[in-house]
C-alpha cells in the first residue's frame, strides 16, 4: 500500500502556490517565482498536477483520478527532483483553495497529506480582501503553514495595503507586485509585453526578499524539527517515563499528522534508499495516540466544529447554566447507551477526573443508603486485578497495589480485587484461561461469538456464581463495606490489554448487586442494589469494541458509566460520567454540603461538547460504511449477516483485524496469545524474563516496526504494555490500511 | 454605556444576508426574499446599514463610524421594528463576508455581537465553489448559524449542483434560482425585465421553502432556548450544586457569548420596557466564566488558532514524543516566569490534575531525599487555612477539612494548615488584619504599594518569623514530615477570595525552607531545601494580578508552579506543572517504577498548547495597551510611573478596578471590606448569620445585578463565595466597561 507523507527534503525546497480565487494571476506569480529562484539555483522545477483551466468545468471533474493517485504522482515527481543538489520546486494548484479536485474533494484537502509550505496568491479584484482572507482561513484551519500572501497592486481597490497590514498582525508576510500589462489583441505583442513584464519582475525587491525568506524558513523548519527532541529533553517532563532512559534519540518529533499517520522525525530513522534522505517519515499511529484517535488526525470537519464552538462561545461557565452543545451531548449519550437506568450526565475534563467523580458518586450513594460514617468507615471498591482508572490519587486508590503506584506516598489501595478468567487465541483456538483455582481446565471455543453467547454457557455461569457467591459471602460476613463495583468491561486496557471473560464480568455484577446490607431498601427496578456498579468505558466505549456501549456485550446495565477518549474523536480532552437517577438522588437534601461538590473551571467546555456531538454523529454513520461491513464479514464468514441482524447488537462480535490474521499470528513461535475485538489488536509475546509490566519482550517488535525496512514509504509507531504489543485503528481506518498493517505485523514477528 | 446583544424577538424574525463575494446578486436575493416574506407578513423591513458600493473604496472606509456605533444603530432600528406584530427584517451586509467595514474590521466581525441567522449568497461565477465554501467557513468559525446558502444557477460552471451536495453533508440547506436577465442597454427595458424576473421569482418553490424553513427555525430557536433550562434539569448533573435547589428557574441558558458578555435567557428576567420582550439579554460575565476568560468570548483569533492546531495535528500522543506547540509553550513558560529554579514542564488537562502532579512531585522528592518510606510514613502538606487546589481526592487531601470535603468518604486531610493575616480595605483604609493571636493589632497602610513594600516592613517580618519559627520548630520536634509547602500566592481563590499578606507568605516560604531534616544534603543554590515549595498559580498567575507570575510579588521562587485557567485565554482546559531541576532529578534512577508514572490521554494536546501560545503572546502585548496604562495610572496617581519603571515588576500594584471605587465601596454600610488587585475585585459583605461558605449574604447582590433594572440593555452575571461577592474582568475588558460596572456595583450595594 502506498502512503505518501509530508514532503521535506533538505536540499529540495518545495513551495505550493494556491490562489484565493481563479483568474488572479497564480500562474504569473509561479512564473515570476521560478525566475527569481533560477537566479539562485540551477534547478527550479515547476509542477501543475491537475490540468489547468476552469476547475468547475465538467470535463475536469470527470477525470477518474483519485486523491491518492494524485498525491502519489506529485510525491514521486518531487522525489525524482530530490537529487541532493540545491533546488526548488513550485507546485501550482488548480483554481482556488477550495476548488474541487477531480475526486470532488477540495484542492486544499487533496494536497493536505503533503502539507507543503504555501504561497497564497491574493485577490486584487473588487471584493478581493474578503476572498483572500477567507481563503487564508480555509488553508489555516487545514493545518497549512502559509508563508506568504502576494497579490497584484491595484490602485482602485488597494486591497494590498489592507492585506499587508492584516497579515502582518498574523505573522504572515504579505506583499504586492505591479499587475501584468493589459492583454493586447495581437498575440506576439502580448507575448513581448509579458516578456518585458517578467524581466522587470527580476528587480522587484519584494520578490527577492520572499525567496530569501522562503529559503531561510525551509532551513529553519528542518533545523527546528531536528533540534526538537534535544530541546524537549531540556524543557519537558514527559508522562510515564523514566527519564534516565530519555535522550534526543528516544524522542520522536511529530511535525504534523493526517488521517492514520504521524509525520515523524527521529534521529534513528532507517537510512533512505534515495539520494537525499527525507526529513519526515509517515508513521501509522498504532496506539491511536494513546487510544484517543477516532476520526483521523487533522480532520477538517472536527477542526471546523471546534472553531465554530470557539467562535460562538469560547468557554462559558457551566455552574447553574446550560448551553446547547452540552445539553445535546448529554441527551445523545443518555439515548444511545440504551441503559434505562441512566439519567444524568456530569462533565469533567479527562478520564481520571471522570472516574474520581464515579467513585465519589458510588461510595457516597452507598454510604448514604447504608448509613455509613463518611469520616470513619473504611469504604472499599470491589474490582478486578490489573484494573486501571487513572492517575489522580482517588482513581489510583481504586486500583490494587501495583508497580504503577507502589512508590506513590499518598497511594492507599482501598478495595478488594479479584482474579478473573481471560479470553485469548492461542495456537489457532479461542480459549478461556481460568485463573480461579477450582476452575481447573482451559476451555476452548469454536468462535469468539461462542464466548459471548452467554445464555448458552450455563455450566460456566454456575461455576462462576458458586465461586463468586462464596467469596462475597465471606467478605460480607467480615463486614467489608463496598462503595462500588468498578469494572472496565471486556478489555482491561492499561493493565495490560487483558480480555476478561464477559460471562465472568456479568456474574460479578450480579453477585455485587446481591451484596446487600439492607435488601428491602428499594423497590425501584432501576435503582442500584448491593453496591453501585460503575463501568469504566473510557477505553472500551463508543465503538472501540464495535458497539456504542461495551456494557451491551455483558447484557447488564451499570449504574454509572464513564466515557472519554473516543468521545471527542481524538482532538481534545473531555469526559462524561453518566449516572442513574437513584445515584443522583442520594445527593439531594436541603443541605448544600450533601451535594457533589465537584467541578472544574472548563466543565462542559463548548468546544469539547461540540466536537463530541460531531464525532458521535459521524461514528454512528460509520456503522453502515462499506469498510465496517467488510470488517464484519471477515468474522462472520457471511457478509450478509450484518444486514439480516435485527440490531447492531445481534451482529455478533467482530474486529477490524481479520480472524484469519489473528489465527495466523497465534501460531508464530514468539507469540504466547493474541486477540482482536473492535479496533483493538493485542499480541502477548512470550515473556522469558517474566517481568510483566517491566518486561521488554515487546520492545523489539515495536522498534522493528518503527525502523521499517529500506524502501518502505511508511513505518508503524506503536506503544507496548510490558510483554504486550498492541495496535488499534481509528474508527475510519480503511480495510486496505489494516490489511497492509497485518502484513507488516505478521512479517515482523518470528 | 451601550452594550447591544444578540438579536432575538419572538415575532420579529431577522435574517442577515451575507455574500460569498461581491457582485453575486446579494441585493437581488434580498429583494426576492422581501417579496417572498411579504406574501406572508404585512411588515417586511429591509436594512442595509453601510452604504452600498465597492466596499474597498476609499470614501467608504473613510467614514468615522465605529463598529459599536453601527451595531447600536442596527440594533435600535431592529428594535423599532419589534412591535409585537409578526414581521420579518432583512439586514443586508456590504461586500463579502470578510470585506472591511468602515472601522477596518470585517463585516462578519462587525456584526458578530448581534449573531443574526445568516443567509449566505453563494458565488455562481468561475471559481465560486471555493469562494463560497471559504466564505461559509469564515462565518462558521465566527460562531454564526448559516441557515441557507443560495446562488444563481449558472449552466456553464454548475457551482450550485456541487454546493447543494456539499452543504447537505453539513446540514446546511443550499438551493439555486435562475439568474436575472442580462442587463439591457435601455434603462426602462432593463427595469421591465427585472420586474418580470422578480414576479417570476414568486413561483420559485425553493424560495418559498426557504421562507418556511426560516420561520420554523426562528420559532424552534426560541423554543429551544426557552426549554433548555428544563431539559438541563432532566439530563445534566451540574457541578457544585445542591440539586434540590435546582429548577428551570435557576438555570441560565447561554445562547452564545462574545467579548465580555454572555447572551442569556432566564425565565426570571426583568420585564422589558419594549412592546415585545427580547428573548436574550447580554450579561457581563463577571466570574470570567469561573476565572478562565482572558481574551474575550468568541475570540476569532483563538478560534482560528485552535482550528489550525486541529487541522495540523488533531491530537498526537505525547509519550516519548514532542510537537512544536508543546515545546514552545514549555520554553515560553520557563523564560517568562523569571524563576531560575524552574527547568521542566509537565502537562495535564486541568488544575486539579496539575496540582495532583505537583503534590506527587513534592512529596516524592522529599521522601527520596529524607529516606522516608512511601508506604508507611505519613507525609503531610504545609499550607494555609482556606486553601483550595482542586476536587480530585489528592488535591482535596492537600486542603484542610472543610465544608467542601467533610462528607466525602475518601477525603483524608493530610497536612498542617496555618492561619494567616489578610489584606483588605475597610472604611477607606488599607489594613492587615492579624489572625495570629500574639499579633494583636490591625495595621494600617497608606497604600497597597506600602503593603507590598516588603523590605520596609522589618518589624512585621520579625514578628512573623518569630511566630513561624516557633510553630515549625514545634512541628519539627514532633517529627512531622512535610512533603511540600503549598500556597496560592496573594489570593486564595475558592476558599473565599482571601488576600494574604505577601510578607507573611514570604516568611512562611523562608521558614519552610529551613525545616530541614538533613541540612547539609544539597549545596546547589537552586535546589529545594527543607521541603519543596509549590505555588498554585492556577488562579493567580498569568497576568491575573497584573503580572505574569504571582510569585514575583513575594520575591521568592517556588520549586514547583502550577498554571491553568488564563493559560488558554478562556477557551479549553490545559494545565502545566513546572518543576525545578532538583525536583526532576528526584525521579531519576535506573528503575522505571521510580519515575512519575502519571499521564493523561490528551497530555499536551496541540490545540490547548497552541491556544496557550497565542494567549500568552496577546497578553504580553496587553501590558503596554492604553487600557492597561489607564488602569495603572488610576492606582499610582501618576500616569507616567509605568513608563519610568525599570521593569513591569517595579510598577507597583494596580488593578483594573480603580482605587477610588474600592475606597467608595468600602464605606457602604453593607460592606465589611473590599479589595482589588489585577483583574479581581472582591467585596466581603457583612455576614449577619455568620455562616461562611454556606452564607447567603452575597446572594441578593448577585440576584439584583442579574435582574438589572428596566431599560438597561445589559445585566451582570456573577458568582458568589459565601458572603463574598466578586467580579473580574477578562484581560481585554476595557476601562469604559469597568467604569460602567463600577457604577452598577456601587449603586446595587447599600
Amino acid at each position: 500500500m502506498r502512503q505518501v507523507g509530508s514532503v521535506l527534503w533538505p536540499k529540495l525546497r518545495v513551495l505550493q502556490v494556491y490562489g484565493a480565487n481563479t483568474g488572479i494571476g497564480k500562474t504569473i506569480f509561479s512564473s515570476i517565482l521560478c525566475r527569481a529562484f533560477r537566479r539562485r539555483f540551477k534547478k527550479v522545477h515547476y509542477l501543475k498536477p491537475v490540468s489547468t483551466g476552469p476547475q468547475e468545468e465538467a470535463d475536469d471533474r470527470a477525470q477518474p483520478c483519485s486523491d491518492r493517485d494524485i498525491q502519489a504522482a506529485v510525491y514521486d515527481e518531487l522525489r525524482s527532483y530530490s537529487t541532493g543538489e540545491d533546488s526548488v520546486a513550485i507546485v501550482e494548484t488548480a483554481g482556488g483553495v477550495l476548488s474541487p479536485a477531480p475526486s470532488g474533494n477540495s484542492q486544499a484537502d487533496l494536497y493536505r497529506p503533503l502539507r507543503l509550505p504555501v504561497f497564497l496568491v491574493g485577490d486584487h479584484q473588487l471584493g478581493g480582501i474578503g476572498t483572500t482572507i477567507s481563503a487564508w482561513e480555509s488553508l489555516h484551519i487545514r493545518g497549512y503553514d502559509v508563508q506568504s500572501v502576494a497579490l497584484f497592486s491595484e490602485g482602485r481597490y488597494d486591497n494590498h495595503s489592507y492585506l499587508k497590514e492584516y497579515f502582518a498582525d498574523r505573522h504572515v508576510h504579505a506583499f504586492s507586485i505591479p499587475p501584468p500589462p493589459e492583454r493586447r489583441p495581437d498575440a506576439s505583442d502580448d507575448a513581448r509585453a509579458m516578456q518585458q513584464y517578467y524581466e522587470a519582475s527580476e528587480s522587484l525587491q519584494d520578490v527577492t526578499a520572499f525567496t530569501n525568506t522562503f529559503i531561510d524558513a525551509h532551513d529553519k523548519r528542518i533545523s527546528n524539527i531536528q533540534s526538537m527532541p534535544a530541546e524537549a529533553v531540556e524543557a519537558i517532563w514527559h508522562p510515564f517515563m523514566q527519564h534516565s532512559e530519555r535522550s534526543a534519540n528516544t524522542i520522536t518529533a511529530i511535525d504534523s499528522a493526517y488521517g492514520d499517520y504521524f509525520q515523524t522525525h527521529t534521529t534513528q530513522q532507517n537510512p533512505s534508499t534515495t539520494s537525499e534522505p527525507a526529513v519526515l517519515k509517515p508513521a501509522f499511529d498504532a496506539s491511536a495516540s494513546w487510544w484517543t484517535q477516532g476520526l483521523g488526525h487533522g480532520n477538517p470537519d472536527l477542526a471546523l466544529t471546534a472553531a465554530h464552538a470557539a467562535g460562538r462561545y469560547g468557554h462559558v461557565m457551566f455552574a447553574s447554566a446550560v448551553h446547547e452543545p452540552a445539553l445535546r451531548l448529554a441527551q445523545t449519550l443518555l439515548i444511545s447507551m440504551g441503559n434505562a437506568r441512566l439519567s444524568k450526565v456530569f462533565y469533567t475534563d479527562n478520564g481520571s477526573a471522570g472516574m474520581e467523580v464515579a467513585v465519589k458518586m458510588g461510595i457516597r450513594a452507598a454510604a448514604t443508603r447504608y448509613g455509613w460514617d463518611a469520616q470513619k468507615d473504611d469504604i472499599k471498591i470491589l474490582g478486578l486485578k490489573n484494573s486501571y482508572h487513572g492517575d489522580t490519587i482517588g482513581t489510583m486508590d481504586a486500583s490494587e497495589p501495583s508497580i504503577y503506584n507502589k512508590k506513590e506516598p499518598w497511594y492507599t489501595g482501598r478495595g478488594h480485587w479479584m482474579d478473573f478468567p481471560t479470553v485469548k487465541m492461542s495456537k489457532g483456538e479461542w480459549i478461556i484461561e481460568p485463573v480461579i483455582a477450582d476452575e481447573g481446565e482451559v476451555k476452548t471455543f469454536e468462535s469468539l461469538d461462542a464466548v459471548f453467547d452467554i445464555s448458552s454457557r450455563q455450566t460456566d455461569a454456575k461455576a462462576y456464581r458458586t465461586h463468586l457467591d462464596h467469596d462475597l459471602a465471606e467478605l460480607h460476613q467480615k463486614g467489608v463495606k463496598f462503595g462500588a463495583l468498578i469494572l472496565e468491561p471486556i478489555i482491561l486496557g492499561a493493565g495490560g490489554m487483558l480480555f476478561a471473560d464477559p460471562l465472568y464480568q456479568r456474574c460479578l455484577v450480579e453477585a455485587a448487586r446481591a451484596y446487600d446490607h439492607n435488601p428491602s431498601s428499594n423497590n425501584d427496578p432501576l435503582a442500584w442494589t448491593g453496591m453501585p456498579v460503575v463501568f469504566d468505558e473510557i477505553f472500551t466505549g463508543l465503538y472501540r469494541l464495535g458497539r456504542f456501549s461495551a456494557a451491551s456485550f455483558l447484557d447488564v446495565q451499570p449504574d454509572i458509566v464513564a466515557n472519554a477518549k473516543l468521545l471527542t474523536g481524538g482532538v481534545l480532552p473531555l469526559c462524561t460520567t453518566t449516572a442513574s437517577q437513584s445515584i443522583f438522588e442520594a445527593f439531594l437534601s436541603n443541605d448544600k454540603t450533601d451535594a457533589l461538590l465537584h467541578g472544574h473551571s472548563y466543565t462542559a467546555h463548548p468546544i469539547g461538547c461540540s466536537v463530541a456531538n460531531k464525532s458521535l454523529e459521524v461514528m454512528a454513520k460509520l456503522q453502515d460504511s462499506a469498510d465496517w461491513k467488510g470488517f464484519k464479514g471477515q468474522w462472520q464468514g457471511n457478509e450478509q449477516l450484518s444486514t439480516s441482524a435485527k440490531s447492531k447488537q445481534d451482529e455478533g462480535v467482530w474486529s477490524m483485524w481479520s480472524e484469519a490474521f489473528v489465527k495466523a499470528v497465534s501460531h508464530r513461535s514468539q507469540v504466547d496469545s493474541v486477540f482482536a475485538i473492535g479496533s483493538v489488536l493485542a499480541i502477548s509475546l512470550k515473556d522469558a524474563d517474566g517481568q510483566g509490566y517491566a518486561s521488554k519482550a515487546a520492545w523489539s517488535l515495536r522498534d522493528k516496526l518503527l525502523a521499517g525496512s529500506p524502501g518502505e514509504d511508511w513505518v508503524v509507531h506503536s506503544r507496548v504494555l510490558g510483554n504486550v504489543w498492541y495496535a488499534m485503528g481509528a474508527m475510519t481506518t480503511s480495510r486496505e490500511t489494516i490489511q497492509a498493517l497485518e502484513e507488516r505485523i505478521y512479517n515482523a514477528i518470528e
